[in-house]
């Protein structure tokens, strides 16, 4: 059996993640008992909610101090000893942070065969692209013509809502913390305006990007954008939680927006959602994603960071907003 | 033509309504033009929404300065120009604060004849019971077992609101500000439990009340209880936002529930709804209203102020929480 390698959590992280609150750890795969899979693991997602599930219990229960740190992944079957399953099968699952993972089959999903390279499945379909679709279609529930908002809108996440808005007929218009990440999602992803809320007051750059308005509001960060995002909320107006990122490396209570009032007196809905409640979309998501990125008007970009070793680095990038498109770890070539 | 009698509204409110707020007016009753109804007013509906009319524009413009304060109130005609009406007829409309009203008929609602008195359609029919049905029916989508909380739960729309809930076959619990309240809605409306949040830590009542979480918050006030409902909220919650009765008299922005991280970890939603979105619900919310007040379920209470002449002080009883049962004044005999 190969040598493996992985990070396993050595500390809950108080703020951003110290690389102390990793332990790297060397141990050949243990055999395979009967029904599990044997993965090489070739790309790792980096994921905001990965601070959550370090930290403590969320919607899922915490990584236990000592475990391999929980990561989202795609890989290659080497051996199975389930019939489900075959050497050079590419699959995806909670891999982990890891080199290999010694996995029971029912935890892998076999990755349909799309013609698409592996990275497309942490890019665009798999749990980015599902989130994006389900939030903005099902929780969100657009109207053509409608004026959208998405926050972290150069991320894996907000990269793909601004375009399925597009693609639906929305209005789109994104807030990013840098120049550079503007002019990716208005000129490359073809959003109709982007606010750079390192450089403007947001509520002021949302309020002229939007003159009459916001009808849905994708928030991926919480704090001042949502509050700005709520000020500019139009009568029915939907406000998705997709997360929360300026909270996450915060110590203590967060207190919430200063004008929760206008949920009220504009009739406006407020829902959070985790997309493995909506996986019976599963089907509906990928041909939509699939179809749209064939026609052109779904692009996605990854940003790449080669090697296991700089995974509990390169994560905090998340949450200091130095990544232009999805973050993922080369962790092996496919 | 009658004399007629008038608050006036003087100035905006700061905090609680002042007597200076307010000018009393008397005048003649113009005479009637074509298509107008002059009603006697009967009885005067006292809300907390009357403090955002006369604040500042809300989900309504504002009450302009010198002109009649706006109120929903219940009366008979007197004369009529208008084919729709006659002499004696009951109805209801926004009347606004005065003895007689000189008003476009299509602006007034004849009141259904249900074998009730007047006031009912104060206290059980009317804005009030529409408001407690539409919020708890269509927003907050109970299901049968499930628990409800509701706050302000001795007022107006709280009383009907969880005897709904019990009618709907949920657990219900009120929160509530006085030992009084407290009892009456577990005594005589039949809730299950009731916390009295000025003698218990709120968090901690409702945590005892509803060991299992909260299914449905029926949000009146805002506030630290809207905080507490967040930390016990169950997945696919939903917090219905009716009212924030303990921000309407506070100076400045209000910080919102430092806990809202909780709508997206669990799953929840909230919700706000103005009741006159909902005018196409009348008839079933009536017929089911009527129905559990024929059955004993459904029971109501008027907190009843005698005299127009007192309505500037009365109001502010809404935010100091001082009325049991829908807050009433009697403007004239029936």
């Amino acid at each position: 059996m190969p040598r493996n390698a992985q990070w396993r959590l050595a500390a809950r992280p108080q703020g951003l993640f110290k690389p102390t609150d990793f332990a790297w750890h060397q141990e050949d795969t243990p055999p395979l008992g009967e029904g599990q899979v044997l993965v090489r693991v070739v790309l790792l997602s980096l994921d905001p909610t990965n601070r959550g599930w370090a930290a403590g219990d969320t919607y899922m229960p915490a990584v236990p101090i000592g475990e391999v740190m929980r990561g989202f992944a795609v890989g290659r079957v080497v051996e199975s000893r389930d019939p489900g399953f075959t050497a050079g099968d590419a699959v995806s699952g909670l891999l982990g942070w890891q080199r290999y993972a010694v996995t029971p089959a029912r935890s892998l999903r076999r990755l349909p065969d799309v013609g698409l390279p592996l990275e497309a499945h942490l890019g665009l379909l798999g749990h980015i692209g599902l989130t994006a679709w389900v939030g903005l279609v099902e929780v969100g529930r657009p109207q053509p013509g409608e004026t959208l908002a998405v926050s972290a809108a150069a991320g894996g996440v907000g990269s793909l809502v601004g375009q399925i808005g597009k693609a639906l007929g929305l209005r789109v218009v994104g807030v990013a913390g840098s120049e550079e990440k503007c002019r990716f999602v208005t000129e490359e992803l073809g959003f109709d305006a982007a606010v750079n809320y390192k450089k403007t007051i947001v509520r002021a750059g949302l309020r002229r990007a939007c003159p009459e308005g916001i009808d849905v509001y994708f928030d991926n960060v919480g704090g001042p954008t949502l509050e700005a995002a709520l000020a500019l909320l139009r009568h029915h107006g939907r406000i998705v939680l997709c997360g929360l990122i300026s909270q996450y490396t915060v110590a203590g209570a967060v207190p919430g927006p200063s004008n929760l009032a206008n949920l009220l007196v504009r009739r406006g809905r407020m829902e959070g959602f985790i997309v493995s409640d909506h996986a019976d979309k599963t089907a509906q998501a990928t041909a939509d994603l699939l179809r749209w990125h064939r026609e052109g008007r779904l692009k996605y970009r990854l940003d790449v960071v080669e090697g296991l070793e700089d995974a509990p680095v390169a994560v905090n990038r998340l949450f200091e907003g130095t990544n232009v498109g999805k973050l993922v770890v080369r962790v092996a070539a496919e």
